[in-house]
């Protein structure tokens, strides 16, 4: 056992509850990773991870992971540990990760790029995270105004996709306006667009962009779609959660590409 | 206007926070409905309506409404209605309604109801409901253990949807059984079944049942299933929200209908 199970100074405490904050995550260029399942995915990527937390009874659990990357597991009562964590009640471990900037690749045929258009709930962000990362989608990007990719909830939404699948910040309508030049379809889920289900012209490749949850795409963005797409209705419900529709939309893209 | 600008009584304000609780809700046999525009499809539906409060700003917006059904708005200061609200800010209005009974009806060709087994988060029921609404499902059923359906966090998600589509609680187990041995195909969400993209054997009509978001489906649920679809997957996140699965499998489904 190399277990550290000193007690943590207020200081340290301080330090790592700094994190719960955006403005903390912004100034130590740190962010949290909370849970069992999602810190030990962490260890076992390549992701950079400053300290590992984990109440004694858990500890154990972590040891080889962090062993492997040169890490000592700090072990703590499950009553400090909640408190270090941004959850309700946190039993088994606590993460700090590095931040890591990522860039983009260019597009190659049958592949998707998801541009996110101010999504603003980070429980959202982190479901489509986690579905661009089912649906093997190789990057996202977004507007500056999409919530924080190192919230906690987005982080614990995500299951381990933040991982797997780089977000890259860009001015969005500027980007697109790009892409398209380019000759890259720029596909919008909008509320009245030509049907997702229509089979006549499968779209194979391009950018996927979803909208704001209650305003949808943002006029500069609705200017640069070369096609507007809509999940078809068939009854009385106005709209569709923008975590969901993504999930629609990205299935369809899977069966065309099989089709 | 008839504005009731009255200052409510401590004992009424009482009365509505209580149903902030479940247990208020039990036992006043009402429920809170939120924010403007569910205020305005509850009062533009037949469900039973016992209040309406509003902000002095906002409430003469809901004046025709209100009196079409016999009822007064009471107008509040902003602080008041806030504190009355599960919102963290409720600048508009706030509703209680009373509750219905809905019983099932049996399934025509063509119609899926859909099954929840124990889908404990608030924000996923509502999603589901409002995923059926705009589907076209004309009833759902749910496990004892399903998250309450008057809890405020379901009914704001669900977007009105709970006014169009009934849910039952039943014993789902016994009710699947009963569904299989009359001859309703019960399918089923699972990680390891076959391909809700095999266009091979459509399914047009019958139970869909969807899992907890962490367990799946109960042993004894899955024990009645006929068939065992899952969506394909094609990358590396481990799962799928259970909201978002249970969109990708109905806009399968209508697919499936059409083609």
């Amino acid at each position: 056992m190399t277990d550290h199970a000193h007690a943590l100074t207020r200081a340290e405490q301080k330090r790592v509850r700094e994190l719960h904050s955006k403005k903390g995550r912004r100034e130590h260029g740190a962010f949290l990773v909370e849970g069992r399942k999602s810190v030990l995915e962490l260890l076992a990527s390549d992701w950079p991870v400053l300290a590992v937390y984990a109440t004694h009874d858990a500890a154990p659990g972590f040891h080889a992971a962090a062993s492997a990357r040169g890490l000592e597991v700090i072990s703590v009562s499950t009553g400090l540990l909640t408190s270090l964590s941004t959850f309700e009640h946190n039993e088994h471990a606590l993460a700090i990760a590095g931040q890591r900037t990522a860039s983009l690749q260019p597009l190659r045929a049958g592949e998707l790029t998801l541009a996110l258009d101010d999504i603003r709930d980070p429980g959202n962000l982190g479901t489509i995270w986690r579905l661009a990362d089912w649906y093997g989608v190789r990057q996202i990007v977004c507007s500056a105004t999409t919530s924080e990719r190192s919230n906690p909830k987005v982080i614990s939404a995500s299951m381990g996709s933040f991982l797997r699948v780089p977000v890259v910040e860009v001015d969005l309508p500027l980007w697109l306006a790009s892409q398209r030049q380019a000759g890259t379809p720029v596909l919008g889920a909008v509320l009245d667009g030509e049907s997702a289900h229509a089979a006549g012209k499968p779209w194979r490749e391009g950018v996927l962009v979803i909208g704001n949850e209650s305003q949808g795409l943002s006029p500069a963005v609705a200017a640069q779609l070369t096609r507007r797409l809509s999940i078809p209705r068939f009854g009385q419900a106005e709209s569709l959660n923008a975590a969901v529709a993504t999930g629609i939309l990205l299935d369809g893209w899977r069966r065309q590409l099989a089709g």
